[in-house]
């Protein structure tokens, strides 16, 4: 080789190697994925994801703005990478699940800034059903305290895909989901933004997550958020004209967006892709990226099945509160003095009629809300020292229904509403958690309803989710579990954290006493809402139209019986409930046998078939047994389901009892045409059902021993 | 009498009666001060006062303007007034003097809104020596929650006082006292406002309080608040045109002023008049105002003399940190592999030494600052998790300090600096107070150093002063004391809650270290800064160059030596610090006695002469004891002090020892030229002495048997 060649080699060998010091590439473990990361003219960090030689996200900036401090956006130059590769499998604690393998290739690319002599790490998880990437900001001379303006993660993408979206809030989650494309976010915004007594919408085209789009070539995008810890929630903000989504965090009381402190990160942020609806619902990777529990113990964490003192208040029937004063004070309004306004629900004789309802139905827990003083004037007043968790209402007797729960076997739910007045409930958080102990409660749902207390502060930005953790942490000091409702929606924490079973975090059932959610809602959430956790969605409501409880309520649920059956196999959870009235399940003992047989925790689940807003059907197998259950949601069209029963072990023989929509059943004109069938099957059986308008059906298949 | 006469009688009668019907007089026990309260035109309330027929307060109105509710402001009826007396005496816990007497005539007028259907009651309490006044809200069908947009408290004055005043500030007191006409405030406001770490002036007029003034004809007036719980802290807007002070209460994080929940109540506005400067001083209306204990048992109650590890700190000589890192992690960060700077103080063996100075000279107890892990980045970073209150540096060891402080009969006062993370420090209360408890804590200096977490709060506002009262009574329930630096400044509660001792909330000794403090700062602060409570000033510093601690900090003690012993008696407090250094102290043992000897609680109180910004003499019998011990301090001028030593028992000798500056001291130039004289006193003696610029004397009378 002569000279020139030579040089003319090692000047394309240069280039090569300066193309990959600046350019950088990582597959997913089956090569379906790729990411590439590279730095733009002014240095600015890029990445872009496709997926099958299809674009997922073109290429888009990655950053920070900071307060009284250079941003962290451009003038980068790449210090270091490293590429690794990670496979372990895991078995969670309670989940859909028996064991989730962590398959994943990952990037580390060390950053520098040499204008500002500070450097940053953004790490990419590449799996085969997505991307997860954060920010990480090792300790160092130059960044030490540092308050984030801005974070400006961008999301460009491909296409105007069809989204099911929710209007970006830092507040409130509970908007039905809209289903549009992108571009026509805008134009929809203002139908989409429904009151709430605690919301506040940043944009025209501001989007929370996870956000669920379809392209038009057919695949399926998911943008989220894993192991949110002391930051600020991240909502999205679309241009529409670019089709570009930017991070935007929740701000505090003064506008600041986070408060950090090298050495520390940023949550994960995820991309999960697939061209198979399933698959997205299927994903681990937001599990997956949260890091293991440190728990030694975590036999005092169990699933649980539920009714409560709860649905004869949401629906106007009954009331939280004891009497109809609208002004009350804690340790100085002597409520034995007061006159009971005769509809209070939380009393002893009540409570044991829900005990012994759940103790002959193999229940494990009543739920009881109304128990404490406080709820004459709990709402919409901005009150400070609203309840104290501990003081009950006089016509509830704390030591005597632990004593006759204890004698059936059953538990009784603790229940703190919070009002949002969060300094109150963290000056109560231990004496209360103590209080549930020495009563022989082990699980609470607290509430976040109303404006956050601090004034200013939002139930997203980085306060209050420091202050949820809190609240988790602590309760597991003493082995209690914790179902969050109006707190932020979750993100795969329940990993590191397993004593967090649930959180309601969207629209849920109790919205059908609110005017009703859309008959297509459930075929959303799993896509959306359960993305990041299980939800306490409570369904079961066999008594659909509410006037049946409280004539002036026209509301009605928009979903057929046998769909709500169905839902304890489509909407996961640890935590279920069986959230009608007792006397109305009394009456459909047949079909409530169903909710007797569901189980709530599972040691493997298939997506038989899913398209979201339109339908989702689901096979899960009981932890433990060879039993499995299938359920089956559809939109307001309704449609003939067909699936197969492949799951199946091969040398077995089940029962099937199949609870569906009655042929003239419709959610609105006849909720409650139902029929129950039973029938021998064994692998390989095929099953068409036809699924009403805002139905759907749900499947025991028990093993024959 | 013809008909024409008794009509004319009729209508004069009708007349007077519906004068005293609208106007409302009230007179001090003693017929000096005079109060009336009328409704203006609109059927706006106003009042005015008077002393002996001179006008201090103008008519002025009363009110508030409500959050999205109608003003309480005009449109008033008089629907009712009541008169009454009080006249009771009682005992202190702890104070300057044995007895105290609450005499007062009252005015209730109930004023009905009827356009809103609301009515408030505003109650006059009109003592010899002052006005206080507050606002109550009734329970009521249409005043039950609401929120405080602003109050509309009037002051309007009859002329153009000499003031001495602070800037009005929603989170700092520590400015230097301005002595002006209020005419002059706003020409001289931005040279008041001297940079703190925390602050946040509202107006250009815009003032603290207590507020002292002087009239042209020799009034003393001041003004202040008493009883200030769940409200938000009240500043004064000046109108410089009409010399018309207005109540200009602390925002929270959205601007609002204050969440009220009927029944409630403002505080008590305090109007102290007298044409003697000497009144004012003595005046315990603001104490009277307040609600007695409830406190059953308060002998775990004492005040206490103690030195400190903290002035070798303030100096530079040492730090509270223990080593140089920038940048720490509570439960992370392992101290014990860190290199320690050699300079940290509260180690235990340097304890030990001022443990041991203590017990030889009969002191209560050893303040140790620095002694917990996270001193290294607390400042000024707003950190959330800043301190945990409970875990020691290595070098300080908790038990075995327990142990040398207890086998000496000595305390250890206990150092919570909270670094304005608020909810850091609630979160940590109940376990710090156990730790203390456990470890033979009884006393508390807190602290709150920076802005407030949460942010956009303020250190005045409602939120804040809910805080600080909650930290008062959860000490109080594991019988420990609280002096809380930082905090709102005193308003008479430690008669409700004895327990605290007192505060700092002005600008302290340790401002001699950053620059200095006007000589004549202390011939104001008792008619200021110690109107609503005893402050934590930490005087008795010998060595007044600060150089001499620490080469790089020129400041020095703007004081004589002899000043700083007359301040243990001119500025009352039950907890009292000997500042220096035990080493400087015991160069100068002669003078320390005096400290050793004074006492810090008292049976009996004498203003000798006194006149705000010039010279404050006090005499002062020692609780249990027939002993008095009298200070006077001067301003920069110096002065021949004469007094009249009429107040000891005339059957009585006495040795007194005088502490006094020498012929050529001077703050700046001379200020260790002390001398120190015996004599033989009784009752009558004069005494004349000479006290240099910036200087004072301390006696101690002592009885001999």
């Amino acid at each position: 080789m002569t000279n020139i060649s030579k040089f003319i080699l090692l000047i394309c060998f240069c280039y090569t190697t300066t193309s990959s010091a600046s350019a950088q590439e990582l597959r997913s473990p089956d090569n379906n994925l790729t990411l590439k990361f590279s730095l733009g003219n002014t240095g600015s960090p890029v990445y872009q994801l496709s997926y099958k030689g299809k674009s997922v996200i073109k290429p888009s900036n990655l950053g920070f703005q900071l307060k009284n401090a250079a941003d962290l956006l451009n003038g980068f130059e790449i210090a270091d990478t490293k590429q690794s590769t990670f496979d372990e499998s895991w078995k969670p604690v309670w989940g859909e699940v028996k064991i989730i393998r962590n398959h994943y290739n990952e990037l580390a690319v060390t950053l520098k800034q040499p204008a500002s002599d500070r450097f940053i790490v953004v790490r990419f998880r590449l799996f085969n059903d997505g991307l997860g990437f954060r920010y990480e900001f090792p300790q160092q001379k130059n960044l030490n305290y540092f308050t984030i303006k801005e974070e400006k993660t961008q999301f460009a993408l491909a296409g105007d895909h069809k989204a099911f979206w929710l209007p970006g809030d830092y507040d409130t989650q509970e908007y039905s989901t809209t289903t549009s494309n992108l571009s026509e976010v805008r134009g929809k915004m203002k139908a989409a933004v429904t009151p709430n007594v605690s919301q506040k919408t940043f944009s025209e085209t501001g989007l929370q997550t996870p956000l669920m789009m379809k392209s038009k070539d057919g695949l399926y995008i998911n943008i989220h958020e894993a192991a949110l810890i002391n930051y600020s929630t991240m909502s999205l903000e679309l241009n529409d004209k670019d089709m570009v989504l930017e991070s935007v965090l929740t701000p505090d009381a003064i506008g600041d967006k986070g408060y950090m402190q090298a050495p520390t990160q940023s949550p994960w942020r995820t991309i999960i892709v697939s061209d198979k609806a399933g698959d997205i619902l299927m994903s681990k990777t937001i599990l997956n990226l949260n890091e293991p529990t440190k728990f030694k113990d975590t036999s005092w964490i169990k699933p649980i099945k539920y009714v409560g003192v709860w649905w004869e208040m949401i629906t106007g029937k009954s009331t939280w509160a004891y009497n109809d004063l609208d002004n009350v004070q804690l340790g100085v309004t002597d409520y034995s003095k007061t006159t009971p306004n005769g509809k209070h629900a939380a009393n002893t004789k009540r409570v044991k009629e829900y005990i012994d309802f759940a103790a002959e139905n193999g229940l494990d827990a009543v739920l009881v809300e109304g128990w404490n003083e406080g709820w004459e004037d709990w709402f919409g007043k901005t009150k400070d020292y609203v309840f104290d968790f501990v003081t009950p209402y006089p016509d509830f007797d704390v030591k005597e229904l632990h004593r006759y729960a204890a004698s059936k076997n059953v538990k009784i739910m603790m229940h703190h509403e919070t009002s949002s007045s969060v300094r109150n409930y963290e000056r109560h958080l231990d004496t209360a958690y103590k209080f549930m102990v020495d009563n022989g409660y082990n699980a609470v749902k607290s509430g976040y309803v109303g404006n956050i207390i601090p004034r200013g502060e939002h139930h997203y930005g980085q306060w209050l989710v420091n202050h949820y953790q809190y609240a988790i942490e602590k309760a597991a000091e003493y082995k209690i579990m914790v179902n969050a409702h109006e707190a932020v929606r979750p993100t795969g924490l329940s990993r590191t954290y397993p004593n967090l079973l649930a959180n309601e975090a969207a629209r849920g059932t109790e919205y059908e006493a609110f005017g009703g959610n859309n008959a297509d809602h459930t075929t959303i959430l799993p896509f959306t809402r359960l993305m990041g956790g299980p939800m306490d969605y409570t369904p079961g409501i066999f008594e659909t139209k509410i006037s049946a409880y409280n004539p002036e309520n026209n509301s009605f649920v928009h979903s057929t019986l046998a769909r709500q059956l169905a839902l304890y196999v489509t909407m996961y959870s640890p935590l279920q409930m069986a959230a009608d009235l007792p006397e109305t399940y009394n009456k459909y003992k047949d079909a409530f046998q169903f909710i007797k047989d569901v189980a709530v925790d599972w040691d493997d689940t298939k997506v038989l078939e899913a398209e979201p807003g339109d339908y989702i059907t689901f096979a899960r197998k009981a932890k433990g047994t060879n039993n499995w259950f299938v359920g089956s949601t559809c939109d307001e069209n309704g449609r003939t389901s067909t699936v197969n029963l492949d799951f199946l072990d091969a040398n077995k023989k089940y029962i099937a009892t199949v609870y569906a929509d009655g042929k003239d059943a419709h959610y609105e004109l006849n909720p409650k045409a139902y029929v129950i069938k039973k029938i021998n099957v064994k692998k390989g059986a095929k099953l068409s059902q036809y699924c009403a308008p805002g139905g759907g059906y749900a499947i025991s298949i028990i093993e024959i021993k």
